[in-house]
């Protein structure tokens, strides 16, 4: 895979600061990705029902950030995540369905091979998303050494949705559970990344772990089931919490907590309105959804509860304890900081649209990144800038009986983070400066379409 | 004031628990109630901009309460307070304008008056609004020894208000200063509360500070008006988190803090649509308001978000630090808790609604209360009773054109604290049982006027 790329990358530059003597060796790196998990679905976080104990006290020995930017959707999640570039760009914008053909292209540089070519072992457990019908688009073709888990959405079988095939557990290259009994996955999931640290016997490693769940048709193990106060969902969720702190346990006990970055996030907002086909079959219920917290909207939206959503990161001894941080923060400004702690190139023939977060995490300084920009699919819905966030879904490319103007709001997100005022009458000079600035982007991204592709 | 009462008192038994050796010496009581303050407005509570690390700290040196429910309004949520009755039963159900002639009853037994026979020393400082046209409905002739703030609220006044009144601070029984320069409010209330601590001299003391914001309109001081991030409606909050943290820092100096019972909660949710006739005078902003963090609805109305408010109990050595607890707890058990703690005994020629919270405070054991009411002026509105809540607006009393089943929600408050799904279709029996719950209260309410009011 990806050879290429062989040359491009060995002549590309180390993003951002040295990863030698500043940073120290380069440490392990752990993503745990909830999915579908909204802003406000942890204690810290704010969530008055939910106890998520090992996740809290993960944000006290860390950092929380209440201004992360996901996605509205799991794929260009994902995708974004593990290409350190917005999802359209990465050619991944839109969720794949089960019986979708493409995925993630091989020209892309993943993070698990950038840092499988630093040395690293590498296994992707859980929710992959990136193509599934071709061997080149599987995680064993795309950096990584193992795989446990499921290749797309739980919701994706009958009667949620049309396909013939059934939801199955993969590992490695292939099924081994067809279909997949559900209610056992977080703690299998659990187990599968235990086992990888356990196994690292010293070489450094890239653990990615993508829960199934919050997302629908929701399942809790026995143990789980009926525990928590908060119904199915805070069940499920506490599963979860459990999870992550039976991962930070295995940490200490093999002695790697100080050598290993833990992330803590999620993908995208909570469901809101589930679509009607989704109360098919009695699985799912319609208060089988995550809260936003304060934030307006939900998955699938552009407004601040689809796309922003809890991440905490944590590494003893390098990430100060107990901070909490407003600064803005992207999901690829994780591929960004991951590559440049170990130390590996970023390809220099395409925009990277990640930022080395060095300097945040480490206490040293402040987030590098001044704008963030909203995609839905493959359209430019917004951007936030500093304070400022501008919603304008027909500035760039208006729908058929829409003008650019149709539903254009300035938020003040640091006042404002219900985006319940709109200030866009108010302050015409800043919608038209982060007008530009968007079409300025859109521009380069298409026009520059060849070179970002 | 009082005195018709002396004879009641005389005979009615203590609170729960005896208030001597078991909890030790009878400590002194602080309450700090902010106005119109959202369940999400403090860092504690999830927002992500608003910097209150004073209460933040106190919530991790005491309880923070998840279900803590305060009144619709001003005028119900202070007199709950203060008489421990549900407020129409105490006889202000609504907010009293400038105008206004009626006030607290004679009758009333007032929490300063319990402490104060006691032997407490007793300040009201802030915002009192129940009642101001005649002396003996003011603070000094209703327990408290001193009294320095305003009436009522800050925006009843012209243009917001038509009345001929100024609006005036005042000093135990008069004006001394008029129009009052409300930018200087909080940082006074401050000094005055800190030089009621600082002279007590080893005597008991309860005082209650009733800051005058976030109520509209807001005006903060010179030292912190720009900075927070959040807007004036931040520097305004966060301007009483210095002052709470400058009364708990005066504690400190004066060696009180093991004898203290500090509470920091608020009368009601935030605003949320504020009505028209607020936006004259070009002062107000539509966006100087609060949030209620996950909660639906906004003050004057009985969602949770119009109620629900924020708590933390706080006393080093006597309540546990760090404790989160979602038991119901309500704006009246104030009132019986500091009762039972001085040993102030209750009146016993009429029911009051709070409850002796000491067992949840101390962490022995739980709250004693399993349900609470949800009242809009006289109207009963709703009823919690565990994790249900039935909202059924008209079903005691119904308006004209409506049916006592119309508007009926029944929420799992722990699954949903959102209130987004309506179970009423799905659980009849416990709408049915709820809704006789609601009638059965109201009845002997109302038939028991004479004995209740």
């Amino acid at each position: 895979v990806k050879t290429i790329l062989a040359a491009a990358v060995a002549i590309a530059s180390t993003i951002g600061l040295p990863g030698g003597s500043a940073r120290g060796a380069a440490p392990n790196v752990v993503i745990l990705l909830a999915d579908d998990l909204g802003y406000g679905d942890l204690g810290c976080y704010g969530h008055p029902t939910i106890a998520t104990p090992n996740l809290d006290q993960m944000a006290r020995e860390g950092l929380r950030l209440t201004s992360f930017y996901a996605a509205p959707a799991c794929t260009p999640a994902r995708a974004t995540l593990l290409t350190g570039r917005y999802a359209p760009l990465a050619g991944l914008p839109n969720v794949l369905g089960p019986d979708a053909t493409h995925g993630i292209a091989e020209r892309e540089l993943t993070l698990a091979e950038a840092l499988k070519g630093r040395g690293y072992r590498t296994m992707a457990v859980g929710k992959w998303h990136l193509g599934h019908a071709e061997p080149r688009h599987l995680p064993l073709a795309n950096g990584f050494d193992a795989y446990f888990g499921l290749l797309y959405s739980n919701d994706m079988m009958p009667p949620w949705v049309e396909t013939g095939k059934p939801l199955e557990l993969w590992r490695g290259n292939g099924p081994i559970e067809r279909p997949v009994e559900q209610s056992a996955l977080t703690a299998r999931y659990t187990d599968e990344a235990v086992r990888f640290i356990q196994g690292a016997k010293g070489e450094p490693f890239f653990l990615h772990v993508a829960y199934t769940f919050p997302h629908v048709p929701l399942h809790a193990s026995e143990r789980f089931r009926g525990r928590s106060r908060a119904g199915l969902y805070g069940d499920v969720v506490e599963e979860i919490d459990w999870s992550a702190g039976r991962i930070l346990e295995t940490l200490r006990e093999e002695g790697l907590e100080d050598r290993t970055l833990v992330i803590f996030t999620s993908d995208n907002g909570p469901w809101s309105n589930m679509p009607d086909r989704m109360f098919r079959g009695d699985v799912i219920k319609k208060w089988d959804a995550g809260s936003a917290g304060l934030l307006r909207g939900a998955k699938g939206t552009t407004f601040e509860g689809g796309v922003r959503v809890p991440c905490i990161a944590r590494w003893p001894g390098r990430i100060p304890a107990g901070r909490v941080s407003g600064q803005i923060v992207a999901t690829m400004d994780l591929f960004a900081t991951a590559l440049a702690l170990a130390g590996a190139p970023a390809p220099a023939d395409r925009p990277i649209d990640g930022l080395d977060l060095w300097p945040l995490l480490s206490g040293a300084g402040e987030s590098p990144r001044r704008e963030c920009f909203y995609f839905l699919g493959t359209r430019l819905e917004g951007i936030r800038e500093g304070r400022w966030k501008l919603r304008a879904p027909d500035l760039v490319e208006p729908r058929a009986d829409r003008r650019r103007e149709d539903g254009l709001e300035l938020f003040d997100l640091e006042a404002d983070p219900g985006e319940r005022f709109n200030l866009a009458a108010a302050r015409p000079e800043l919608v038209e400066r982060l007008g530009r600035r968007m079409a300025e982007f859109a521009a380069a991204a298409t026009g520059d379409g060849a070179r970002r592709r």
